[in-house]
């Protein structure tokens, strides 16, 4: 079927596994997993995707999981507009300017001044209105609410499945406080939340740290960020939490009485991460073979494969579903399909990073037993029937482990500290990350990002690995060090 | 703060308490029950909401209820792009023809022939073109997809907050089938599950029904309808389930190989349920004090209020505290707040409708009881402690039963068996529903529309009540009737 957009790349269905190395075409091999896997698809419209059901259940996991913290954190979910008002976005300066290039509009044909509305490219100014006409006292704060949504960023031309469309999904979270200590304090408690999501359910490591002035969130005074580091040498931003101190408050007229009766400006914070986390995780974990996933996302954690001869069939199906019942809880598939091998089903299910198999042959049956098979790793284990629900349990736990190990191993190796520029250059063509002392000015860091395509990431959050050595220069202009930062190309 | 829309509604947040009867000015009465229970605010966009915590927990409520729902029927969620391109418009004619007044476009400024994208106000047509590329084989049947996700229609100036705006949030089911039996059961299916939704769940008694011809969806060949009847005599469509047969399937070039290897046009149905489900719940079981929340949605099901003295204060809250653990199944809010006096805490969980509220004073806790009060009826009981969480679980049930029953009682009452059209027309008048034989000719039922500003809601699923009586005449134009339908003014 013809298509405006991404025919090129389209899945084809009947082609299965993944044909090229990871190491060898890392963009081609994504691509590939995206869509093999039934992740992603590319959508009719140029920078758009579709979200295949199986990167849905990805991310409804984290919803599921961000939606408890949520609640612990008593952060309200609530629905804003879609479309905000031109007026809006000029309100506040340094935010309109920031988002300016990024915005599709809508032309309201009715409305007799001609206004435009965008279409919501993140939703400080819609939703600060509300909260102008909603906060009047000090029992009205701390204001905690979250949006899930989609988010629409209209220049974006080139579509990477997850980590960069013109529509994403994601959950933007706006709290409003009286005091900028409690601001300040759950600015960061909410990074904490990204990087929970990052490292305890996804099993992907991440640092945190703080934005240059260059890169932080236009609105914002501080932009704090949980970044990992790819395979392929790129960084990636995995959610961010800005401290908008009280410019927006201004902007939108948002004040409440104190206890005393005077009238005061809030603290404000905003915090988001999309399904741009899926996009890190396909890189992260995946290998030759197709997707790995992480055990505590998996929909399913289990597929139970019977290995069928003709003449015992109806007892080895019989037998398969006995093992799905026992696993239960892993919410396995029991796949007794008969139009379908088992070696390709083995294919299937190695694609798409279910993380056990377990098969059932005549022989296990006859030896009360079971053959599971990691994803990660291929190992095999016969393991009794007795033993094999907690043998499950055991081995989906250290996976997540060492998924999240194997990962961490690799971002230390591929990144660098280096004291001179010349080695920093080097690095960044050899696609790593450096780690490096560095002035603090904005000029300097422009000159950084023009010569190696590099920008940094952040600045540590943890204070002894930010603080540069006494006497330390800054890796580039050899003026004193400000702080130590992490630099990458990234996504 | 100046509002471009709506000011003259916007809640004052100081003004506690609905300010006029629900029979004497109910579109007055619901606006300011959304607005002061805080379910919903309007935004400073002409024909758009914001939908506030607790009107988001009754959609939230839907969506867990109905991801359920969903998981049982195998229907997996993914999310499809929010543009469509114009060309896919035009392909399903009769689709084009009935969404063309109410999309609203988005320019690409970038696409070199100029094309516009609409805004989603429904996703048949970016989600069949998907389909046709996914969809190879027989194996590939029945596909069963669901999202959740916003729709625009444009067309909305005036909102009417959940019933009618141009933005509003749903669920929108799309599935193929080989066979037309398959696909005729399961839209009826879907169908059973939206009763399920309004009666089991949100307490409001539905009429199921088909649409005549004239009130289809616009690609439909039958289009089924939950409808009930609000307070104010007018009905609601609350969702609808399509059976699309191959007309898009051809539109689409969707085919499949059966078993013989033959190219086949396969079957399809859409179904769709909205936010819109929780102003039927506002207008069905709200009374003057405000919203009453029917026990299974409220995310609150009971509100403990501490009736404190001065001399015993904090042992009066540790026993509040204490029976809030005793009730904790319940989600209970145990208010200790000491601003606010505790006839203040109970007209706010009055107009917020929480299910029950718990007294706890001085006299009850020297007694071991507490007082247990229905926010529908008023009634008090007075509990022994050690029967206290069965009490309640009791109650709850009772309440849903009750809720349910007067709803009917009240739906019963209004719906009007006529055999002439003067009475036809006296019964719209009187703000009833009526229930009659008709032609089935559009001519004839546009004239009715015409005439009373009534339309068709829907003819009965139950094939007893649609069949007209040996030799009945339409109501309208005397013709012999081809079927009983059910005919109201609507929302």
């Amino acid at each position: 079927m013809a298509q405006k957009d991404g025919s090129r790349k389209d899945a084809d269905q009947d082609t299965k596994g993944i044909t090229i190395k990871k190491v060898e075409d890392m963009p081609e091999w994504y691509s590939q997993v995206c869509l093999k896997a039934q992740l992603a698809d590319y959508a009719p419209i140029k920078g758009c995707m579709v979200i295949r059901p199986l990167g849905y259940a990805l991310w409804q996991a984290i919803v599921n999981q961000f939606n408890t913290y949520l609640q612990e954190d008593s952060v309200q979910n609530a629905y804003f507009p879609l479309f905000i008002p031109e007026s809006f976005f000029s309100r506040e300066a340094e935010h309109a300017e920031g988002f300016k290039p990024e915005v599709a509009w809508v032309q309201n044909k009715d409305d007799k001044d001609g206004e435009r509305f965008a279409i919501r490219p993140t939703s400080e100014t819609i939703m600060y209105d509300s909260y102008g006409k909603w906060i009047r006292s000090w029992r009205d704060l701390p204001l905690r609410m979250n949006q899930w949504c989609n988010i629409v960023r209209w220049e974006v031309q080139d579509v990477k499945l997850f980590l960069r469309s013109r529509e994403f999904l994601w959950q933007e979270g706006h709290c409003v406080y009286a005091t900028a200590a409690e601001c300040h304090k759950e600015t960061l408690h909410y990074l904490e939340r990204y990087r929970q999501i990052a490292e305890d359910l996804f099993a992907i490591p991440v640092l945190l740290g703080l934005k240059t002035e260059r890169e932080k969130f236009a609105g914002a005074i501080r932009t704090y960020t949980i970044e990992s580091l790819m395979p392929d040498g790129k960084a990636l931003q995995m959610g961010t939490s800005h401290d908008l101190s009280q410019g927006f408050a201004k902007a939108f007229d948002i004040s409440f009485q104190d206890k005393d009766g005077k009238s005061v400006l809030p603290w404000q914070n905003s915090w988001g991460m999309s399904t741009r986390m899926i996009g890190a995780l396909v890189l992260t974990h995946g290998d030759d073979k197709g997707l790995v996933l992480p055990p505590r996302v998996a929909p399913h954690k289990v597929a139970i494969v019977p290995i069928i001869f003709e003449d015992k069939k109806a007892m080895i199906i019989a037998e398969a579903e006995k093992v799905g019942a026992l696993l239960k809880e892993f919410n396995p598939i029991v796949d007794t399909r008969d139009e379908y091998t088992s070696g390709w089903k083995f294919n299937e299910y190695e694609l798409k990073g279910v993380p056990l198999r377990v098969e059932v042959g005549p022989k296990d049956i006859e030896k009360r037993q079971a053959v599971v098979i990691r994803r990660d790793t291929g190992k095999k284990d016969f393991v009794p029937l007795d033993r094999l629900r907690q043998h499950v349990a055991d081995v989906l736990e250290q996976m997540h482990t060492d998924l999240y190990a194997v990962a961490k191993k690799r971002i230390d190796a591929d990144t660098l500290t280096v004291t001179d520029f010349k080695a920093f250059e080097k690095a960044i063509e050899a696609r790593k990350m450096v780690y490096a002392a560095h002035c603090g000015e904005d000029d300097c860091e422009l000159c950084i990002k023009e010569k190696t395509a590099a920008t940094s990431r952040c600045i540590p959050l943890d204070e002894k690995t930010a603080k540069p050595k006494t006497g330390a220069k800054c890796v580039h202009c050899g003026k004193p060090a400000k702080y130590n930062a992490y630099f990458a190309r990234a996504y």
